[in-house]
């Protein structure tokens, strides 16, 4: 099977204009198969506030409502995720945007209400990777936005983090897939003080153990279980780091 | 040869949900091979107007300044494109939505200023083809936004006539492509008071004709000419027309 290098990018790499530069060029240096999944929340929520959309947050998640959705839209399906189109194609990278609803890439179900209504916003039910697969073998570079659809026509804003770790997983079928979530740590941290600290190699029992001592807590455990997912799903190796690390297999590797 | 039909469309049609939906609906309808070019000018000049930004026209051509670029590329790369392709999903089509920026699909040149300055304004200066046509061929249909790239990381807004008008001649080497504009009235009328007027053919010898006779005029001129150029480049006929005329057969050919 044939390499592909998945990887996740958020924050401020790709809304600052220097730091998205490097980034694509670190990106464009991954050899092989690759496919970049963004996000693009701060922008997003700083459209909101222009046009007088009021951003909520709950447990990390932006509410969605209509006129929100709007604004996710425009900003991850148009905004953020063409600019870095057309700079990879400056670079030579044959990429091509994508959301979920794109050829029915990604199809998910709106979330149900429990306690909270978080609007326009999918569960990822389904990844057709047969076409994406082709795409990527006839040296295409896919560009994925958060966004999914639920085939009633639909748009809902989906956590980029799990588009990625779901067309991981799909793409398993086809490639030998590392995933790579780049945050803005150099990887897990043995000591949340210590930059440099950064645990090498983690696996499924040396994590619960991390778990154990109060090492890894917080929003670093579903970021955890997520990979350990993937690995599962078929995922060869998922690796957390900073985008910085792109290319120098630096950072904290799931194994 | 198998038939390609490429249909244009923009104004309030793909703007007002209720017009939309019926559109999309009889584009559903079109039988074979397809590819859907739309507009979004209002909602674009609707959104610069909440951010503050100056819509500025010379000659029916968007100013197009760094702020402006955004805001086109927020709305005709994602709100609008993005909202056709989930609908298209919806009644089974499996559309994919595109800029000329992806798979490096339209290459363009930035407008030279002359006696004025467009600025990120793009002419088509190359179509790649051969991809959209294996796409097509895999059964996907193309939803095609007006906004090109330079190859050099600048997006650039682009007439979406002639982005219609310039595919429809690069596909012609794969295909046998109708090309379809639709715009707000019946067809080329030979009385602009009467709206039943509409000419049903005209080829190159009878619009000299009626350019001479006054019958054909103003922005009319322009249109056909892009047509009867499309026609030479090799498009097998060019169709104005109604978007609600879409399936049948009205309208004004252009042969």
């Amino acid at each position: 099977m044939e390499k592909l290098t998945l990887i996740k990018v958020g924050g401020k790499i790709v809304e600052e204009e220097k730091s998205l530069n490097q980034l694509l060029v670190d990106f464009s240096n991954v050899p092989g198969y690759k496919i970049l999944v963004h996000g693009g929340g701060r922008s997003a929520t700083q459209l909101a506030a222009k046009l007088g959309v009021e951003t909520q947050m709950v447990n990390g998640r932006r509410i969605t409502d209509k006129e929100m959705l709007k604004v996710v839209t425009m900003v991850y399906g148009g905004l953020v995720n063409k600019n870095i189109v057309a700079h990879l194609q400056k670079l030579d990278i044959n990429a091509i945007g994508l959301t979920g609803a794109d050829m029915n890439l990604i199809r998910s179900v709106k979330r149900p209400v429990k306690e909270v209504d978080y609007g326009y916003v999918g569960d990822v039910a389904e990844v057709n990777a047969g076409l994406l697969s082709a795409f990527i073998q006839e040296g295409l570079v896919p560009v994925i936005a958060p966004l999914t659809h639920d085939k009633q026509g639909n748009l809902l804003n989906t956590n980029a983090d799990t588009i990625a770790g779901e067309v991981a997983k799909a793409l398993a079928a086809y490639f030998e897939v590392t995933l790579v979530y780049c945050f803005e740590k150099k990887g897990v941290l043995s000591d949340e003080n210590n930059e440099d600290s950064v645990i090498p190699e983690i696996n499924y029992s040396t994590f619960l153990r991390y778990v154990e001592r109060g090492i890894i807590k917080d929003g670093m455990i579903p970021k955890l279980e997520n990979s350990f997912q993937a690995i599962e799903a078929g995922v060869k190796e998922v690796i957390i780091t900073q985008a910085s690390g792109l290319c120098k297999g630096k950072g904290t590797r799931i194994i």
